[in-house]
């Protein structure tokens, strides 16, 4: 059997990783392997109970200490009930966002450091981390373009694009840190172009 | 001003904690101070809404971890929304259950350690700790007895007679690791008695 990869999607609202995990899925599945393609918040009856939470109410219903803490909680569901059991059994696991999202999100204000966010995790989920993160960036007025055309925005989505900018700028700091796991993917493509990158990124194991 | 005390009580299921609150609430309003008796988990409005998560549900819901990270999530919100809030202007806090029940109900078992629960608590509540912390000890027997009484057990109250001897052990060992913050009540006595003893606890600040 060969052992199933964790691999992991990363970015900002619209980027369009939810299109790219449906494609890899399809690509991966096409070469006989079992795929699992999940997201967060969320992937697991109690991860979904969780993100209703979070996604929910205003703009200020949780400090940024409680969210840190509901975001671990449900990853901690999802990776003990969804990720780890498919691993085990040799499937290859694709997640839009995972703790780099946290990092990203909440580890960079309201008095939450990186280490914070790693510390809850640790505890949480004994500190899994992807086989490989892409992160797909896309220019600032590709990204607006595209967030009006979904036309919504939730809890998350709706933060100001200062807010977007700072967060866009973490993601690819957390990618320089730690070259060997990450890549980062040029998203305003088209959407086949960006398969065929993460594709790229993955020949080792595929 | 005085300067309000945050005080707790702790113990297992059915040694009386909600009806000392009430007495001990009354007690201290009766001395003109401001008073804001509160429990755990729960005492906000979005502490409230995870308390649900914990509460529902078969037992296996929610493994050890998603659990403790849930409980730290509330707490978070607790603390911030509810106690520092009261505490800043002055109001003396009693709470039914805090960090100490995480520390007794997961920190022994499921793979996480008390220095795991402490973790989550200094990054949820900046590690917020009582001021003096109340262990309402009961004998086994009497503590069935009030159970059955009650009639009710819900997930947390449900669990078999030795894991709640060995909670007892656990909060007994806390205490007495930090005997400058703990006060042991024999709770077998009657109602009146405990109080009288909790507040004889309390006399530096009353």
């Amino acid at each position: 059997m060969t052992r199933g990869r964790f691999i992991t999607l990363e970015g900002g609202e619209g980027v369009g990783k939810s299109t790219q995990i449906a494609a890899l899925a399809e690509a991966i599945r096409a070469r006989g392997l079992d795929v699992v393609a999940t997201r967060e918040p969320g992937g697991s009856a109690g991860a979904e109970a969780i993100r209703s939470l979070l996604m929910e109410g205003s703009d200020d219903r949780w400090d940024a200490r409680s969210e840190a803490l509901l975001f671990a909680a449900a990853r901690a569901d999802h990776v003990a009930r969804t990720i780890r059991p498919a691993l085990a059994r040799g499937a290859w696991v694709l997640c839009d966002r995972f703790v780099d999202s946290s990092r990203a999100y909440q580890g960079g204000g309201g008095g939450l450091t990186d280490a914070d966010i790693l510390a809850l995790h640790g505890v949480g989920s004994e500190g899994l981390m992807p086989d490989r993160t892409f992160l797909l960036t896309v220019s600032p007025a590709e990204a607006a373009r595209r967030l009006t055309v979904r036309g919504g925005s939730d809890r998350m989505g709706s933060k100001p694009a200062e807010y977007q900018a700072r967060l866009a700028e973490r993601f690819v700091e957390m990618a320089g840190a730690e070259p060997q796991r990450w890549r980062i993917v040029d998203a305003d493509a088209p959407a086949e172009r960006v398969t065929a990158a993460i594709l790229a990124g993955l020949t080792e194991w595929l």
